[in-house]
């Protein structure tokens, strides 16, 4: 998982106020700051906290102090058909990016069917399944994917030719909870591994390969190594589908081409290519009757015969939805050293980090 | 891998022609013969034998001769939009549906740049890879899925609710060999466990549970049991995707409800769900441009540092290329008890197997 255990327990809607008020500090517009600080804040409640402002916000906002990505959003859309956009973000924010190619290919579905649209010279875009979420409201069933810094080799090799390349898929339901699935092609982050390596623990067999490629349970080497694709070859082809997509038939950056996009790029924008795409469910079923049978396939897989220990069968998205209710009750947790991170970057921007 | 390692050699024409011939005779028509006909004899060319004559053809004219499947194709579409079209096969043969849909999503994308079709009552389509690769031609990007009977179960499960839901993904090249990915959701396919009983040969970790959801090398224990998903809960919400979109949004069996849909079912229709999409590579770049640029990205794949004793770096698709020219050189091989199989059915058709 992407969340973190321990920390100090902050209300979400204080940490969503100063951050707001401390990207438009650095420049960021208004209407933009909300955005992004949206995404990051659901990306918490969410307990994707690595996609959150816990590992986010001192980074973004470094990198748009230094001019690395642009405060201000410069969008143009630079070709376009009746179900298809590219968009160039011209080193916009990412989100922004992400939210104005989201939002035309749900548009663009509701005319058409479905919508498939890209963003060229964009940056990180934080967590996938918040655009494919933004297909949910709309009867749709949404999908996104992007690609990332090179950390994984072709099968075979020992060159990190393919980032991490994740993508998302929501589908809406009635009374069940909506399918979210957004996972990394890899079998673990980089950040497990980082975890394990703090606590000299060693890898599960099949996380990783050191640096000549081959597998190893030592995250030390593996952390100078390679990370796994999932289901071996059949990851490694995923991968270079995503980056083909996203990075090629962009324009934008792919394979080892891509510079990093956080804080091991502090210099030179990235040029991130990301997809967007949207399915209006009414083109193929009534959307009620789409989201009743949805309800029952996901109760039929929920309540299907436990292995011996189980507690519970989770569908994708479950453990997140409840995550986020707890978390909007109790708190978002922030580690003390992230505390002490944004206590300093609120004096010297004067955004006092407020108390817990 | 799907291919076969011996058997005596056909000429690829002389097992086309017959093929035709036997299916024209069991009431398909001429032209359904000849597309059903050649999807499987690019399957055998390309080395997934698997989704060859040498499994198919006999559980194809069984099922059609007993009237689990349609003889005469009857497809009708129910639904359809600029982008999209849903095609009731009404138990058409399912390779009739699949290039009819994926046709369809083809002029569309011509039009709006994109577009994503469906089949529901249809049946087994064979190789996902063929549908997918119709799109090359046309300077897109092609893309096709369908679910299959429940073989894996849910994460923390051991009921089986989820097919081995392939999808098969085709980017055109230049004078590179286009990428064609085709992967099952599963670590192994359930024949590599087969293979394996046969020779009472233990499985690696990871490939398959017994019938309680516990992890077995037992191939035969295995048998019995569920095979795994490719990277685990990741390979879980993959294929649950898969199953909502085939199944689900086309109104088709998914879960537990498909039964089966090959030799293990000659009683009932099976409903099949598949889905089909095309995205025009000249909504996003020009064609040259891009093709250009996926030949330099496959070559920076191809030629990047090998792990030691590694003689090669694959890209998806180039295996099955190169045996392809293999196969259309020196022949396809039909196992000797396949011949005595194909022998036979000629002899009640009235249609000679051919000498090889």
């Amino acid at each position: 998982m992407a969340g973190v255990d321990g920390g100090i327990m902050f209300p979400a809607e204080r940490l969503r106020d100063w951050t707001q008020e401390v990207l438009q500090k650095v420049g960021v517009s208004r209407d933009d700051a909300a955005l992004l600080t949206d995404s990051l804040i659901e990306a918490n409640l969410r307990g994707v906290d690595t996609h959150g402002i816990t590992r986010m916000l001192c980074v973004y906002v470094e990198r748009i102090r230094r001019g690395v990505v642009s405060a201000k959003s410069n969008l143009v859309v630079v070709r376009q058909k009746a179900s298809t956009a590219l968009i160039d973000c011209r080193n916009s924010i990412g989100q922004v990016g992400a939210a104005h190619a989201m939002g035309m290919a749900i548009e663009k579905a509701k005319k058409t069917g479905v919508a498939f649209t890209a963003v060229t010279h964009s940056n990180h875009y934080g967590m996938a399944a918040y655009w494919a979420m933004m297909a949910l409201p709309h009867g749709m069933i949404g999908f996104s994917s992007t690609n990332a810094p090179a950390a994984v080799a072709p099968t075979g090799g020992c060159t990190a030719m393919f980032g991490t390349n994740p993508f998302a898929v929501a589908i809406p339901a009635d009374k069940e909870i909506p399918v979210v699935l957004d996972l990394a092609t890899t079998v673990v982050a980089r950040g497990r591994i980082v975890l394990h390596a703090k606590q000299n623990k060693p890898l599960e067999p099949g996380w990783a390969f050191d640096e000549r490629g081959v597998p190893t349970t030592d995250p030390h080497t593996a952390l100078k190594g390679l990370l796994a694709p999932i289901g071996g070859y059949k990851g490694y082809g995923i991968m270079l589908a995503v980056d083909f997509l996203c990075g090629i038939l962009t324009g934008s950056n792919y394979g080892t081409h891509f510079p990093g996009f956080l804080a091991d790029n502090m210099t030179d924008p990235t040029d991130v290519g990301s997809v967007f795409a949207a399915v209006n469910v009414e083109s193929f079923m009534e959307l009620p009757e789409f989201t009743a049978a949805v309800d029952k396939a996901l109760v039929e897989i929920k309540t299907s015969t436990r292995t011996e220990g189980v507690k519970r069968i989770y569908v994708p998205g479950e453990i997140e939805f409840e995550m986020r209710a707890d978390r909007l009750a109790h708190g978002i947790p922030i580690p003390e050293p992230v505390v002490k991170d944004f206590v300093a970057l609120g004096e010297e921007l004067a955004i006092p980090f407020p108390e817990a």
